[in-house]
């Protein structure tokens, strides 16, 4: 749920989104059995630069972060963009189990799912739904997709052009 | 989104979920360029009774709405639902585009995406996030679908099932 909330939100805000599948298949089961089709396999998509890139994955779906982290081609990828200063962003269980072992929360302050947040470099904004230091922006759960999807959409395409869409989707935030 | 968001809440709170196309074909193409897989056509789906039934489409779906709008099996198997006095529901544009037309939300109060309430029976309660009248509930849009899931959790659990779910998910309502 939270890939396609953020999928979502961002085509509305007119970004140009890659959604990659790190299996060896463009169809991907998400939590909850629920199906979706990938635009390409990251094999094909690494060999691009991206503005930013985000990682989506439920709690549930810790297979999912398993798969993420376990993914050299990934995890380069976001060593890349961290190097580069391009921001990067992560929600739920990937804060913890996919940017935190690889070093990737160092020196920054990040949230991730509730239960998740005693692995965090630096929690000590952990009670905030979403965390912005820098280039890194993370989330707490399905529940904060909506706020992160639009925080993201703040750092691409500014808050005014956040604000708006917010409006246009009926969101308000909590 | 909407769907996603649906379905994925329905499932963590333990219902059986049946993702039904109104198409030929399984993948469904949903707003944004979102690609989602089916359980299974609605010709077979109609097969079975169901405690709730939902349409969810958002207001950039209007090819969808037209779609359940002009879905004869559709309508007949929401009127008989109607009929049997067991719950349904519409989000975004169905409210406004699919049920209204069907004489579906006759002598109901309901809300629908903003630019669409006009076209309601009865809007008397319509500035809501979500509408609750007896067996029917409508909500607004991708930023209240959360809110709308979580008012079919109640419908069909109970308001302190739908209570936890949300907590789970780290959702607050605004
Ligand atoms: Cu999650």
């Amino acid at each position: 749920m939270e890939a396609i909330i953020i999928i979502d939100v961002l085509r509305r805000a007119q970004a140009k989104v890659v959604v990659a599948s790190v299996g060896d298949e463009l169809e991907i089961v998400a939590s909850r059995k629920v199906k979706l089709v990938a635009d390409m396999l990251l094999d094909e998509a690494a060999k691009r630069p991206y503005d930013l890139i985000v990682l989506p994955v439920s709690e549930g779906g810790l297979g999912g972060a398993q798969a993420f982290a376990s993914s050299v081609k990934l995890v380069n990828l976001l060593k890349k963009q961290r190097e580069s200063n391009r921001p990067y962003g992560a929600i739920c269980a990937s804060p913890a189990l996919v940017l935190e072992p690889h070093g990737l929360l160092k020196g920054k302050k990040a949230t991730a799912f509730p239960a998740m947040c005693n692995k965090l470099s630096d929690p000590s904004e952990a009670e905030n739904r979403v965390v912005v230091d820098g280039n890194l922006i993370t989330s707490r759960g399905p529940g904060t997709a909506m706020e992160f999807a639009l925080a993201i959409t703040e750092k691409l395409f500014g808050r005014k052009n956040a604000i708006e869409l917010a409006k246009t989707m009926v969101f308000v935030r909590p």
